[in-house]
């Protein structure tokens, strides 16, 4: 299977750092394609605007679906969206690894988003949702909390954290028709022992040789 | 009244840009005193990491909560979350002005909040939701939408849109305290006659001049 990992963490240490190598090694080492994008490490640039694209249909008023479609057109992205676009429609299967930030991406996953997963390319034209772009593959969210399990519970500190998802896993990937896969969640890893660590590290390889296989779970709407 | 604007778009003739030009215009005219922070246009880097603070308690191992602690104390945050960070405590009223993307704020708005809204400075040690360091400040929504209104209510194409902002509205402003007032929501601008245009700009004045007075809404758990 080819599989893409996005990875949006500042500390390659962290907890982040090591489920996002533990998941190239577990999968290349199982006899998968793996290719990456480690955000922070390739310094990717995360504001949308008009240096997504080489050319501007309309240099005087920036709009950027319309310049989506355009560039869709004339393949006049730029080359680090291009890039990330073509990992993107290559993969079968895309792992999101990120520590959860205001319970949700980081702003540097976001502008990835923002920036790659443009009109055109990745949806439009009655492209969208079930009959979206990216209908057959599949998408799964690994991230950190920085609280308990229990904060992010119905009725817990923070709340239900699949509903807490459902604005990535329903408006982004459910929008370009990927399958979602249940999201794997390491809570509060700053408070983990050395061994709860290996532990966790040990469950994620498991999981991951399991998701290749797994059934999408139903994401629901708002 | 002290008021915060905070516009993410790339494009100042967009409506969202006529829509910030209104809202500064409008509250300087009725006494308010108004600053703004134009992502855009300040070049805000919305990319949070140890760029966040002049100095560093642990230069080897980055853990971005423990560094936010550690510059509460010591006033070490750079200069641009600082700026940022005084503006938010300085404030009655805080408007976010942007377009909905990916059924959220843009990247450059994301990555504002995750290196602004810093622990230890804006939430912490008990100080979370109802106790939160906001208490009895108002937070407002102001976005513009892609689509028809249609297409962002309950069963609607995409969904309810109030659903859609809960991790804003609880997530970022009830986590940190804040009252929320009802979103302000255009939707489909530009698709918009130029009589339909200026018919929503007056629509935004008045509602800017009943808004500091407002009673906030009830946004309720995940």
């Amino acid at each position: 299977m080819k599989i893409l990992i996005v990875l949006a963490h500042p500390e390659p240490k962290s907890m982040n750092g090591a489920l996002f190598t533990t998941a190239i090694e577990t999968l290349q080492a199982a006899g998968h394609e793996v290719k990456t994008s480690n955000l922070y490490a390739m310094r990717f640039n995360p504001v949308s605007d008009s240096s997504n694209f080489t050319r501007l249909q309309n240099a005087t008023f920036f709009k950027q679906q319309l310049e989506e479609m355009h560039a869709t057109e004339t393949g006049s992205f730029a080359y680090d969206v291009d890039q990330e676009q073509e990992k993107v429609e290559w993969c079968d299967l895309m792992i999101w690894q990120f520590p959860l930030w205001w319970f949700s991406v980081p702003g540097i996953l976001k502008g990835w988003v923002d920036r790659v997963f443009a009109m055109g390319r990745f949806y439009g034209a009655g492209k969208y949702y079930e009959q979206g772009i990216f209908s057959g593959k599949k998408a799964l969210l690994s991230l950190t909390t920085g609280g308990e399990e229990g904060a992010y519970l119905k009725d817990g500190f923070n709340g239900d954290i699949i509903n807490m998802l459902k604005p990535i896993h329903r408006g982004i990937f459910g929008f370009t028709g990927w399958s979602v896969l249940h999201p794997h969640i390491v809570y509060g890893p700053a408070r983990l022992s050395p061994e709860a660590r290996e532990a966790e590290l040990n469950k994620w390889k498991k999981r991951l040789l399991q998701a290749v296989d797994e059934q999408p779970i139903e994401v629901g709407t708002y």
